[in-house]
């Protein structure tokens, strides 16, 4: 099975593409654990001080492959109920959170759901221009769960609310005024450079210190972190999510239309 | 005696006016008991899914009735010692908070005091360009207790603080900008029916679940609200608070005039 | 020795103006101690509501004195274990954000480190549009600690996450949109006399009241307060911090020219 991720270097500096075009960089089973494997070996690597996390062709990431999903929801609902699924994907947002490196998701295109909490967990964002950010979530029945604490820590408790209750998708600019985007730039490797001049004078064990001091001064925790688990499962195993996914995928229907 | 509120409905939205307009829409304990009463029947309401709250003739809400207060003070008190009048505000502010219906305020004038805490515990907000923002509780030698986790929640610390310390009115746009009202509008109908339009398409579950969801993703619990219940009962029953309100509703004077 | 600290008077409001221009009012023992000793006997004082706090010469405070630090390192380290300098650092913090007086931080020129710290913790901040304001802490291997949570306590998590991780300087303009300003003004004296005039119409036991109510709806707690200056004091005894700081007093060399 090729890998759904790239990996490149520079020095100082390891990017990660997301690399599933045909799904819209959706995050299937292979892909959390690939990305949560590329976070655990760069932990070790002293030569890399910067992960650079972005998506191909147009996409960053939208969120939960619908597909896997669907086509064995009685799997999915076990493998959640084993907590791996989505166990898979706070462990990646853990991951990114706790890096002695700094993780800076760069953004050309659409965010969906799990993409926006990617981008939540990372240290710094920048977008182009045309980028969105949406969280679909409720529209299914389901909840942004694991998302949301790290949405809420980055952008505050209403800015979050906000994205989740209306569902509807906002603007680079938009984002970047609530504080899901750092900087909205056309070319975002000219502000890049910027950022690692500047942090490559860190060290890592500074930059880990640094991550899990703030940590301790706010509300995010282990607790919180298995209540969102603990959540996301129960939903994904809803019957009513399961038939509003499957609708879709087989019919094309959204739940509101039935 | 005749209502303090109005209820006007179109199919899926249920309008609620406060209609105190010579006492500009102050909250007195008729009013509250009755908007308490309202969110209580709607939520059983399975053809409404989105409440308005508007407020009539230049006025959203302007808090708590002083002359109430003024008229009967050691009732007052003792209405507050037994936790009735603010007991009955903090249970409207949680009403309105877990409701599994999507609550807007739509806000024509001014806000002032209590009024503000509908506004922060509102969902969503759209306000007029000339409406205005203000917590004076401070001037009376009082607090916006009930109001202050609420607005705290909806716009963080220091803008909440800032409001309360300063006891300024702020105008809709610096509203906007620190997140107390999401959109600022001319004609809020406008608007108003593009949220409608979005968010028909959540089930009255979904949404209960999300705003039980995200309260326990922040630090407003019972416990914080009980502690508000608890300062603004002590506050109510100081005589020095009590000779404010009195010696300005008898004789129009301020407490920094005498 | 003489004053670090220079105190004038008008009628209600007192001026603290930090002077030590030959150190760019850099943090020592004795300014600490002064500023501590100059808010405690304010706080006994009926005559004062308002507190002004500034600096001399183009630097408002530029953080702890690194030429104390290094003259001295194990001193500083011994001192730092029995918690001189860093808890009444800290104390200092406290005294400014629990007093029952408005602190109102004017700033002119160069905010650091420390000096950060103290604007996060006054009631309102004014600065001048060439001020600026940074975080270098992380550069040194040291942290912001002691800043921290009353930096996240007035901007929110990621703001003040992303000024201690960058260790860039923001401008006085960025610094008012993320909320650690609250105006910017070439004439500071006009917006001050704006805010007294309504700040005098409060009581201090109402601002002290308010104050400790706010706390008690926030996560900023006594706990939170221990573990930074418990960090602070783990950071400073560490020979490599140590080290870097000598380094830079001795041969102006940066950690990172090593």
């Amino acid at each position: 099975m090729p890998s759904t991720i790239l990996q490149t270097r520079t020095p100082k500096r390891v990017t990660i593409t997301l690399n599933r075009p045909q799904s819209r960089n959706a995050l299937n089973r292979q892909m959390l654990r690939e990305l949560c494997d590329a976070f655990q070996t760069l932990e070790a690597d002293p030569d890399c001080s910067v992960v650079v996390l972005e998506g191909k062709a147009g996409f960053f990431c939208t969120g939960m492959d619908f597909e896997e999903f669907a086509a064995d929801p009685a799997q999915a609902a076990v493998g959640a109920a084993e907590g791996e699924l989505d166990s898979t994907y706070m462990t990646l947002l853990k991951a990114i959170a706790a890096s002695s490196k700094v993780v800076v998701s760069v953004v050309a295109g659409q965010v969906l759901a799990g993409g926006v909490g990617l981008v939540a967990a990372s240290d710094l964002v920048i977008a182009t221009p045309p980028s969105t950010f949406g969280l679909p979530e409720a529209l299914w029945g389901l909840l942004p769960a694991c998302v949301t604490p790290f949405l809420i820590r980055r952008v505050g408790f209403h800015p979050a609310y906000k994205l989740a209750l209306t569902t509807q998708n906002i603007t680079a600019e938009e984002a970047c005024r609530i504080g899901l985007v750092d900087a909205v730039q056309e070319a975002p490797e000219e502000i890049l450079r910027r950022y690692l001049l500047r942090l490559s004078r860190l060290d890592t064990a500074t930059i880990a210190t640094l991550k899990s001091y703030f940590r301790a001064m706010w509300i995010l925790d282990d607790r919180m972190e298995r209540a969102a688990v603990e959540e996301i499962n129960r939903l994904s195993r809803s019957p009513r999510v399961q038939d509003n996914i499957r609708n879709y995928q087989v019919h094309r229907k959204f739940p509101w239309e039935i």
